[in-house]
């Protein structure tokens, strides 16, 4: 998990700043979103609190991964605050540091496609699966499931 | 499973009879429902149908069992050929039992509510779960799961 | 109106046989379905619904004609009785005559292309537009009250 | 229509300022909108675009109104830019003055409750309609309708 890269520049919903470390024991689900694109509006965060509702906090967290690789100006803190509390997302969302590349350095660390993407980490803190655009709600209990179920290997 | 009760009187999607027992092994997935019921057309058969398509045939079993308890006159075998070549419905359905009791003999001996009813069997034969009306397709999806998970006792 | 041929061999939700003169100085909708057509059920049949529930009884009247040209053997009168009690379709419904031909004989003289088809009668009872398979909402509310605001032709 | 109060600060996907009175002569729906609120982004927004798909541009004009009464440093007019091009809403969109009330100037002129509010004028400039939530898109196609099929007083 310590190898995992991981770069947030500010963080909302949370009075203080998360480390991927802090979830070890548990599956993490990363929300990977842009504010302002449909499909992470429409589909990826509105699952993101399914899963959040759906599963018992002892075994999965919920956390956002905001990684915004186009219009910045339109994507200052204070927009993204507004969103989160109008769409009622209260899971702790990481801002991504955004450098001279073409995309955010999370983002780009971990090889993503594009937004929304759906990033999952089992209990020892190995990324095991990311899902770029849309997935199933049942193939996705499903496999969160199988994570939830596994020994922690130590 | 020798012990649960279950009384098709006829089978269709299928070429012969089909015991429980049968699906010994398996974890298996009882779609109860009335084909003029619209909660049954509406969630529970497409339900069903993502549960065939979501999980590996070795690991789970769909069957629809047609539990008239109404409109007897209207709930014909060739209505219900029909219905089933229309919706694409392609797992095996039992025809279940009607005496002269209120409701058909297995979904008595089940202790249903109504349909839709969704009746889950772990890989032991044991009746583990009957959700009547609406499920989560997410919640569903992680309950069958750790079904599967399941190592059979014997 | 008297020149369009109709030919109910039998009616539901009427106490009474209707004419389609009967419908003179309405602008009258008819629903052409069969009840074991998914496209029928999903779309055809609840957008009809829509259209008695939008619009004023002393402009628009909706009816339903079940046209089978598919699995007649599951398509009883009284399947179809017990379906328009489920689906709560209060409308008074014909059931189109079947003879020899490939079609019901009322679907086959107006040309129809198959089900659901929606046919829209002026208030001087000429067919003034059918449509087959889907139609949005917006249009055919817009195309129903220009209908209604046309001045009879005597 | 020249005595409609209309107070537009700047304008977007248009290249120059645009008055009511521009209008004279079709039926105009402004949708009256916040990009923030969920339901202006489910479901007012979307049912605008259908009106102008729906309806021929020689009857209605549509255009939207940002009136923001929250959150207004995230509502910059640089997010707002890029909103509109995230979810491809090409009609005009005038943002609505802020002064030091509580709602902007055009809406409260208006006396609207909230966003979202369609409201609808007719081809002579009159304020003929205005929905706060949600109207069914059946209900109002027909009412755009009404009104593109009345003469224009002079």
């Amino acid at each position: 998990m310590d190898d995992v890269p991981f770069h947030p520049a500010h963080w909302l919903n949370t009075d203080h700043p998360l480390a991927l470390g802090d979830f070890h024991g548990w599956v993490l689900a990363v929300e990977v979103f842009q504010m302002l694109f449909p499909g992470c509006v429409l589909n990826g965060l509105p699952q993101a609190q399914r899963l959040e509702q759906t599963f018992d906090a002892k075994d999965l967290a919920v956390i956002g991964l905001h990684s915004v690789f186009e219009h910045h100006a339109g994507n200052s803190r204070e927009s993204l605050a507004a969103f989160l509390h109008e769409w009622r997302i209260q899971f702790p969302v990481a801002i991504d540091t955004q450098d001279d590349g073409p995309m955010p350095q999370t983002m780009g660390a971990w090889g993503l496609q594009g937004t929304p993407s759906l990033v999952l980490f089992d209990r020892g803190g190995r990324m095991r699966a990311h899902h770029f655009g849309q997935v199933a709600d049942m193939a996705l209990g499903a496999q969160v499931m199988g994570l939830i179920g596994e020994e922690e290997e130590r």
